[in-house]
C-alpha cells in the first residue's frame, strides 16, 4: 500500500507538473510542447516498465502488454493527456497514469496476462485549444473528419494542420484499418462534482453517461423607460425570464436526479438600472440518463416557456444547439467493476456520470465502463481541482482488480 | 392657430439643430459649443421678442417682462437646455421654447402683466457630460456646491472648471443674495411615457414627481458544474435571483400605479452555459409618488429577498444607493392648471411623474406644477423622441393661459 500511495503521489506530481503554469494550474494544450513532452514523459515511462509503446498516426500513445492466449483480444485502460487552459492535475491524465501503474503492478505480480492490456494516452478530449472535442477517440475509431480541421486555427492563428505537423503527427492513415480486438475498455477519472464527497464514498462505478441538450432562448418584448411607463404597460423581459426560470427549476427539483437544468447565462437589454430590459438572451443547458425522459422534459419546459410569453405578449426564439443522447455503459463491464468493488471491500456506489468523457466515444462500439474517484468540493478544469491520494490510491486498486479480472481470466 | 402651430414647428426645428448629430438626434452637453450656440440663439429670440435678457453667473439664462403691479412678484416659466448624448429634440429644449412662445404671445396680446414674467433656459440637467445633475436648477436655489466640482471631469478628462470657464462662466457669487421673488414655477415637458399617448390625452397636469430608491444587490452562492452536480446540492443565484424578480413584480402588479419596480440589470458569473451561477448581480429601480408607500413596499421586498436567500443558503448584500423622497406639485397651482384646461375644453388629465425634472428642485422652494405632453411610443431620451405638432401646441397653449391667469390677474 505504502508504495503504491508514493506511486501515485509521485507520478501525479511529475506530470502535472508538465504544463504547469504559474497560478498553481496546468494547460498542456493538443500538439503544443508540454503535450509533446507529456506523452514522450509517459512513453518512457512505459518503456521502462517493458510496455510496447507506439503512437499513432495523429499522436494517441498506447503502451501493450502482449497477451499468452487470446492474442487478438485487447483490454484497454486510459484518457486524455491534454487539459483545458488553467486546469487541474487530475482531469485525464490520472486516467492515464492508473493505466499504466495498473498494468505495471498486475505484470510485476501476475505475469502475461492471457488477453493483451493496453493503456491509450488520448491526444485530446476538452476542445481547449482548437474548437473540436474528442479528437483522439474520434480518431481511435476513424469517425473524425479530416475535411473539417483544414480550415480550424487556434485562438493565436495557429491552424490546427500545422500545429499537427509541427507535433510530428499526422491525419490517419484512412487505407489503415480499425481495430477490431478491444473486448473492453475501462476508464478511471475524477467525478467533477461532490456526490462522492458528500456520501463518504472513496469510488464510483459508472453505468451510463448523461445525454444533454443545449439551449440559446430569446425574449423580444419592449424596452421602457423605468419610472414613467406603469407596470400593466410593460413587456419586462427579465420578468418574463425570472418565471420560465423559476417554474423550470421548480419542476426540475421535483423530478430530481439524475435530471439537472441550469440557466447559466442571462444577458438583458440594454441592461441597465432604469430601464425595463426589452431583450433577454439566456441559456438553458438540461441533462438526463434517459433519452426520452431528456426529451419529454425539455418539450414541457420550451412548452411552458412559449405559454408564458404568450401570456406577457413577448416573443420567443428557442435555438437547440446540442443535442447529445446518453451513453450507456456495458451492462457485463458494470458488473465486473461492482464485483471487483464488492470483493475488495471497497466503500463505492454506483452513479451516473453528468460530464462527458472520451468513454462515451467508446461505449456505442466497445463495451465499455468507468471508474470515479472523488473531487474534493465537486472542482474540477480549475488549479484548486483535487483528490485526496488515498481516494486515487482505491480508484489504482480497483482498476488494477477489474483489468486483472478481464485480461487474466 | 396655424400661426402657433408653425411657431412651434418652426422652432423646435431650429433649436434641435442646434447640436444635430449624424444619427438624426441632438447632442447638446453643458457648456459646450453647441450649447454656447443654443444659449445665445434663445437669448437673441427673447431679446427680439422686447424681453430684458440675462445670464446669471453659472450661465442659467433669463427673459423677463417686467410687470405693472406687483413688482416683487415673479411668475417663471421653462426648462433645461442641455440634452443626453443622442437625445431627441424635445426633452428639455420644448419647456425653454414653450415659455419663450407663450410670454411672446402674452406680451402681444395683453401687453405688461401686473407680475413679473420670466423665462429661465436652464444651464443642465441631465448630467450626460459630468456626474451631476441639476446643474442648473440647484444653482438658482444656491444648493450647489462649488467644492463638489473640483476634481470633475467629462468622458474625455476635461475638468468641469474649464469648461465652465470656457464657456465664459464662473461659480456662483455667494455674495449676491438669492431671489425671493418667485411666486410660481410653471415648467411644461414631454412625458417620456406612454400613458397620454395610450388614452388619447393631448395634455397632463402633473401633481406629483415620483420618488425612487435605486438599490444594487449581489447573491453568493456556489459555483458548480452544471452536469456534475445534482439539483438538491446547488445553491444557484440566477435560481435565487428569478424567485425574487417573479414573487416581486406579481406583489407590485397587484399594488399598481403610481408603484413600479423594474429589475433591469442582471450580471451573473461565470455567465457560461455549463456552469452553475455563483454569484448574481442585479438591480432594482422602485418608484412611488407616496414616500410611506415607498418605504415600506421596497422594506417588505428587501425582507422577501432575504428569506429567499436564507432558505436556499445563500449570501445576499443590498446597497440601496439612490433614495429620493417623491416631490408633491403645489395644490394651487395644480388648481390653477387644471382650471385652464377645463375653460379650455382641452382633452387633459392628472398625473404624476414617474422622472425626474428640474421642477423637482423648484417645488419645495416655490409654488410649482408641470404640464406634460404626449411622448409617441413613450420614447425619450433617443433620436425617436417625439410628439405631434398638434400635441405640443396644445401644450403651448395651455401653459400661456397659465401664465396669464397667474400673471396678469
Amino acid at each position: 500500500m505504502d508504495k503504491i500511495f508514493q506511486d501515485v503521489a509521485d507520478n501525479v506530481a511529475w506530470l502535472s507538473g508538465i504544463g504547469a503554469d504559474p497560478t498553481g494550474g496546468t494547460t498542456r494544450l493538443l500538439y503544443s510542447d508540454y503535450w509533446v513532452e507529456a506523452q514522450q514523459g509517459v512513453k518512457k515511462k512505459m518503456d521502462d516498465a517493458g510496455f510496447t509503446t507506439y503512437f499513432d498516426d495523429i499522436g494517441n500513445l498506447f503502451g501493450r502488454v502482449e497477451g499468452s492466449t487470446y492474442k487478438d483480444e485487447t483490454i484497454m485502460s486510459g484518457s486524455h493527456i491534454d487539459t483545458v487552459v488553467n486546469g487541474g492535475k487530475l482531469d485525464g491524465q490520472f486516467g492515464v497514469l492508473a493505466a499504466y501503474l495498473a498494468i505495471k503492478y498486475l505484470k510485476e505480480k501476475h505475469g502475461q496476462p492471457l488477453r493483451n492490456l493496453e493503456v491509450i494516452s488520448m491526444a485530446e478530449e476538452e476542445g481547449s485549444r482548437f474548437p473540436y472535442v474528442f479528437w483522439g477517440s474520434k480518431n481511435f475509431f476513424g469517425l473524425a473528419n479530416k475535411d473539417e480541421m483544414a480550415d480550424v486555427a487556434d485562438f493565436e492563428g495557429v491552424k490546427f494542420v500545422d500545429a499537427m505537423h509541427g507535433a510530428g503527427f499526422d491525419f490517419r492513415d484512412e487505407t489503415k484499418p480499425l481495430r477490431d480486438d478491444i473486448k473492453a475498455f475501462v476508464e478511471i477519472h475524477i467525478e467533477q462534482g461532490k456526490v462522492l464527497e458528500n456520501e463518504g464514498k472513496a469510488v464510483a462505478v459508472v453505468n451510463s453517461i448523461a445525454g444533454q441538450r443545449r439551449y440559446t432562448i430569446v425574449l423580444n418584448g419592449e424596452s421602457n423607460h423605468a419610472g414613467t411607463t406603469p407596470m400593466s404597460y410593460r413587456k419586462d423581459t427579465v420578468y418574463a425570464f425570472s418565471k420560465i426560470v423559476t417554474q423550470s427549476i421548480d419542476k426540475a427539483k421535483k423530478i430530481g436526479d439524475p435530471l439537472v437544468l441550469t440557466f447559466g447565462k442571462v444577458e438583458p437589454k440594454p441592461n441597465t438600472v432604469n430601464v425595463v430590459p426589452g431583450e433577454t438572451l439566456f441559456t438553458m443547458d438540461c441533462r438526463h440518463t434517459d433519452e426520452a425522459e431528456l426529451h419529454s422534459f425539455t418539450a414541457e419546459i420550451e412548452q411552458d416557456m412559449k405559454t408564458i410569453c404568450a401570456e406577457m405578449g413577448i416573443d420567443i426564439s428557442i435555438d437547440l444547439w446540442m443535442d447529445e443522447a446518453p451513453v450507456p455503459m456495458d451492462p457485463h463491464i458494470v458488473s465486473v467493476l461492482e464485483g471487483v468493488c464488492k470483493k475488495e471491500g471497497l466503500n463505492y456506489r454506483v452513479m451516473h456520470s453528468g460530464a462527458g468523457h472520451d468513454s462515451q466515444i467508446f461505449a456505442p462500439r466497445v463495451p465499455t465502463a468507468m471508474f470515479f474517484v472523488p473531487s474534493i468540493g465537486g472542482i474540477s478544469h480549475n488549479p484548486a481541482e483535487d483528490t485526496k491520494t488515498e481516494d486515487l490510491v482505491e480508484g489504482v486498486k480497483a482498476l488494477t482488480e477489474a483489468l486483472y479480472e478481464l485480461a487474466y481470466k
